[in-house]
């Protein structure tokens, strides 16, 4: 089946918007929760050569509403994550619209308001599978990821923890916090509560226009912090908008409105229930314990989902681990790397990280 | 005409519900963006006895979806405001649903949907009259509020510097700021996206459920902290919830679900628009250097609102000021004391600043 073919539905989704891309074949994949995904798909990307010895991977998962396209500014031949160095492997969420997710899939298939719940633990089995079955890799130089990459590069480093040297969740968290469970929930009833999502059953996704600009709107709330948006700070202008309205129109509204609110949905569920103690009968302490790589744990400062006392509980139950926080006005989407700043702090770790022993 | 046929519609804003209270009529009233409210009446409670000398009297205005009632958990014999000692004002917002508002006022004389504009300075001048007239009162010995309240104190000590001997802004800012309209548009957008709304048509407030329930989704986000809701820190059991769904219910929802939606989106917009700084052609270091009163400007810690930083930039501008930023793990709540040492650190800042000579 070409790419076309799986993806007619939405141009948002196409390799005209997010560049060439593989498919990983899955078979029939059975999710943590119990349903199957027939025929499953899993869409990624790599960078860079994988050597003979095949020591120099890196697996670098994305964040909610993301692709493997977002992680790509932190892969450069002037970067700590050097192609010329590494093998880059950036694997698509499944639900994320490149992997097989609600919009691709036929409701008489499982499709849209019909798709299975999926967990970051089926993400990561998938994954594993990709590393291990496509590339014949056993060992892993660096998992890292930001914020739903950060749950997904925990899973990684509790589930095989012999596979995974080094970690570093950028932004977010092992276990998901019941404050991240209300804004999930909120952001999530922006969505369902627009007449025109129709339970999933949509005819066009545009149509759920107003809906995904109320998510947008939450997320322009969550997504930065308060400083950010102070009146005599502007940075909005820094950011290259002329005002708040205009930010929140052609920065928050641009990201989102594009894309089918059935994949957000479902990669939001994952979101709110990913927890790595599962792992380990529900004792967290258990499960970050069993982490062997070295970690560094990188929270944002005023990050307004994942405060810096969160990450510092979790780093703390991690053996081989130290805090490393950034700070930056924007809050959680530091990653973004909007300010030069934020993107060569985050570089500047990552670098330092890939130079320890591990 | 009696309260009750001005309180006919909704049984949440009745004396039953409220106690015992007053109104002030201030007859055809000009609004500051130019619409009048016709026969409009001030609704106020007092504590305590208005000396000889007129000297011992504190104004006290209310929150974002309050009434006086919500104040008086700071007003008692063995506290900072001792009513026997002084004579406490606590004023009800326009549109707050006791003074005259959205919901008592019919349609065809511009209610319901058809509600004016309304502005903080306008609560102010219909404070300054019931202050004035009423009770010939020339020199207050304090103004004090939370939230709204502080937005409103900060009205009153600007616009009337020489009456005003101590301010106590608690929780709230001079001038709104661009991170709070976004979250109040944000939470006006959850009410008015309901069908059942209808432009403020409707014949039956409590249809207006959904749109009241996502209302109090948002507002359960950004109202506390993360820190609040952390798994182990499980704040919401010593707050005498079982469970952060069970505080979604009995506590956001129980709030605010038996208002009337036109009336919270009338005090939203006021919110939405405070700025002091219109006093001086939008100079706002102008408008806060006239302040006379000796202040402390209280912001709680936590507060994903009104971050202390915030505070402090208005703090600094004020001539005779102290910032005193209050600990508390309920963030912009923390003036509702359900713990009970948070009620006492701010009962104890109000007593210092009384003490203070000014």
């Amino acid at each position: 089946m070409s790419l076309e073919e799986r993806y007619l539905e939405n141009e948002y989704y196409t390799e005209a918007e997010h560049g060439e891309f593989d498919l990983f074949d899955l078979g029939d994949f059975e999710l943590a929760r119990g349903r199957t995904i027939r025929d499953c798909k899993l869409a990624y990307k790599t960078v860079g050569t994988l050597n003979q010895s095949k020591d120099n991977a890196i697996v670098f998962p994305h964040m909610y509403s993301g692709t493997h396209r977002d992680m790509e500014m932190y892969v450069g031949e002037d970067m700590a994550i050097d192609p010329t160095e590494y093998f880059v492997i950036m694997p698509d969420q499944l639900g994320n619209g490149l992997s097989s997710s609600p919009h691709n899939t036929p409701p008489h298939e499982g499709g849209m308001g019909n798709f299975p719940e999926v967990m970051i633990e089926d993400d990561i089995r998938a994954q594993h599978r990709l590393v291990t079955e496509e590339f014949g890799i056993e060992e892993l130089e660096l998992v890292l990821g930001w914020s739903m990459g950060a749950q997904q590069t925990y899973e990684w480093a509790v589930r095989f923890p012999e596979m995974v040297k080094r970690a570093a969740p950028i932004a977010g968290t092992a276990k998901v916090t019941p404050h991240d469970q209300l804004f999930i929930d909120a952001h999530m009833e922006a969505i369902r509560s627009d007449p025109a999502w129709n339970d999933g059953f949509y005819t066009d996704p545009h149509a759920v226009v107003t809906g995904l600009q109320r998510h947008a709107q939450i997320w322009s709330v969550m997504g930065l912090c308060t400083q950010f948006y102070h009146y005599d700070e502007r940075a909005w202008e820094r950011a290259g908008f002329a005002s708040v309205e205009d930010m929140l129109a052609n920065f928050w509204e641009d990201w989102f409105l594009r894309m089918d609110p059935n994949n957000l949905l479902t990669m939001a569920h994952k979101w709110r229930h990913g927890d790595v103690s599962r792992n380990a009968d529900g004792d967290l302490e258990e499960a970050l314990g069993r982490i062997e790589a070295k970690t560094f744990v990188m929270p944002f400062e005023e990050d307004m989902f994942f405060p810096v006392s969160d990450c510092a509980h979790e780093e703390s139950m991690i053996p081989d681990s130290e805090l490393r926080p950034i700070p930056s006005l924007w809050g959680h989407f530091t990653m973004f790397g909007v300010f030069e700043e934020d993107k060569q702090a985050i570089d500047d770790h990552i670098g330092e990280l890939l130079e320890t022993p591990a």
